[in-house]
């Protein structure tokens, strides 16, 4: 195999195929990229065992020759090196040329580095056939689907399913849900499509995924029962579903609520950073006031002393009430709306309560309040 | 003690005196500043067992009022959520008010704060008399000789004496000297003073006091035996001395070499960064092969591979050499000179060889070269 190659392109096909190493593998080959060099461009495949990530830089691009002077083949090569190599390499284009089948010489003209390699044979078969159900969806409209939800899934080992993000297609819907028990988020959008689909997904690997989106792709999605498979532009991501089925029901989200607080977000992102301040842990416990004169958010840090604020609302509905929770939860469900204004919902005292954007009715934060003693 | 005060001047008093706090102290007053209100301002004391920061926030600056309606006193409060509370009030000023000696209530006219506070009869006697010998030198002076040298110390604690800085003035020169017995880095300054002066002062430390300069302060320099004083501005720092004799001499640099070879700095830079990146460690072993034809820069990953490129130089002059050193000791060096070109001199293949800057001779990086197997 040997390539003369636009650095550039390269470079961004070494860092997507990057998302599916990983560096603490136990398994020489799995430390390596595929390299594959075939008659419509080279071929990048990364695996950790439960994610793989396929990417290919064509021949051309818009007109232009991305890889020219090129023999067909494929290896094994280190990715944490050749990335780096090929990021701090100064030349335009670079010349990779594997010797021998066991050392691949890069050279743009002034460095010369020298790689050794493995046989392609030693590498895993990878099956990234889509057999399964099958829709497409705008990759910005996925990532606002993961990056809305996927933040409040478990971030610890102790309940593998909860690390997932529950993604279901049903009647047209497309909904991702996730949940660490203690918080949930949901988000349903329309799909143009009338399949049936239920994955649940690694939350921290989708979240991850949707970071190599870009330019307007359509994303399509399918998933086999045993993995799902995102294809958008030239590149293909695998990832292993979470067995089991997902614990929790849509129904979970009360309907009628008794309070209702409409407040610039910003500001109440602002407030609860500052009355927070006294709490050594991360997750400080915040409680709001309200009561039709004015709305007041406060905080003890016991030993520490304590914080207050007043909050000057948009609207507030109800009688008086006091309702703690955790400063983290609230924040995050905060920033993950997007939104300029935000609603909370309350039921009561200890009942979840909804965090909502007044201007869009898709998605739901829903937080257990706390009990201060 | 009570005060209303500017924010952003309260807030730049903290971060100044933060320098002298130990987030971990066991010591629970050594958490706290002392601050006290006095006639011409605020002062705050920080210390940490080793080094003491004391700033004042005086009543006005160029004409404009920075506290008000005040009344004498001190207190010691939790310096980390003091600095906190006031880097994130969205006021403008603000008061601080002790509240039966054990409270202090911090109020912007939106958000209030009630911290707990101590008596300041708890807070240890600081001492910052300057009875030794003093002189002055510019801060923009003093940093560069700081930020020259200061890297080259011994960063582990096997050899307390080696984390330090030698400080000495004697005939109207005043130098710094640091080493960690690899390498060594000297600057030498004119001085308008006769004064006699030699302190070891911990690197670090001096490292965190010279980013406190701002304008063009004059510091004065105070050595008394067991401390070393700087008073710049408002603000005064004082640092035990870490005892002694400093190890090394002058007399280390050597004076004649047989070999030069002046290149351009981010040339340099770069090349050792790139044939860097196949060593597994922080201290990759990089190789310079030289001779009247041409200069090549290489290093071995060993197992990982290995790389090479050639340099255009400005100037070589010698016979034919290989050099082997440590690529971050060469890194550090010619980053610390900041110059856009660099001379290096060796003696011979296993001399310790110097790292210059041609257009100022103030300065000299000694590195001592690796073996290569």
């Amino acid at each position: 195999m040997r390539f003369t190659i636009d650095k550039e392109q390269f470079l961004k096909g070494l860092l997507i195929a990057g998302r599916g190493i990983s560096p603490k593998n136990a398994m020489p080959q799995l430390l390596c990229f595929k390299l594959e060099m075939t008659t419509i461009g080279l071929e990048i495949t990364a695996f950790n065992g439960d994610v793989t990530v396929f990417t290919r830089v064509p021949l051309k691009l818009n007109e232009k020759e991305i890889i020219r002077n090129y023999s067909l083949g494929s290896s094994l090569i280190n990715a944490h090196f050749l990335t780096e190599i090929v990021r701090k390499m100064e030349g335009s284009e670079l010349s990779l040329d594997v010797i021998d089948e066991s050392i691949a010489k890069i050279d743009d003209g002034n460095s010369v580095f020298k790689l050794p390699c493995m046989n392609s044979d030693e590498y895993p078969d990878i099956d990234l056939e889509k057999t399964g159900s099958t829709f497409s969806i705008g990759c910005t409209e996925l990532t606002k689907l993961v990056e809305q939800t996927a933040f409040a899934a478990l971030d610890k080992d102790t309940r593998p399913i909860l690390n997932a993000i529950n993604l279901k297609a049903e009647g047209g819907q497309f909904t991702a849900l996730a949940t660490d028990s203690a918080r949930l988020s949901r988000k349903a959008v329309a799909i143009d499509s009338s399949i049936v689909f239920n994955a649940n997904v690694s939350a921290k690997t989708i979240t991850d995924i949707v970071k190599l989106f870009e330019n307007n792709y359509e994303v399509e999605v399918c998933s086999t029962g045993e993995k799902m498979i995102l294809s958008f532009g030239q590149t293909v991501v695998s990832t292993r579903l979470i067995g089991g089925e997902y614990p929790v029901k849509n129904s979970i989200i009360p309907q009628n609520f008794n309070y209702s607080l409409q407040i610039n977000a910003s500001q109440l992102l602002n407030a609860i950073d500052r009355v927070s301040i006294l709490s050594s842990d991360r997750a400080a416990i915040v409680k709001l006031s309200m009561n039709s004169e004015g709305i007041e958010i406060s905080s003890s840090g016991d030993q520490n002393g304590s914080g207050s604020e007043k909050l000057s609302t948009i609207q507030y509905q109800g009688e008086r009430l006091e309702v703690a929770f955790n400063a983290l939860f609230v924040s995050q469900a905060v920033k993950a709306l997007g939104a300029e204004d935000v609603t909370l919902k309350f039921v009561g005292e200890m009942k979840p309560f909804v965090v909502l954007d007044p201007k869009d009715d898709s998605v739901v934060e829903l937080i257990t309040p706390m009990r201060t003693r």
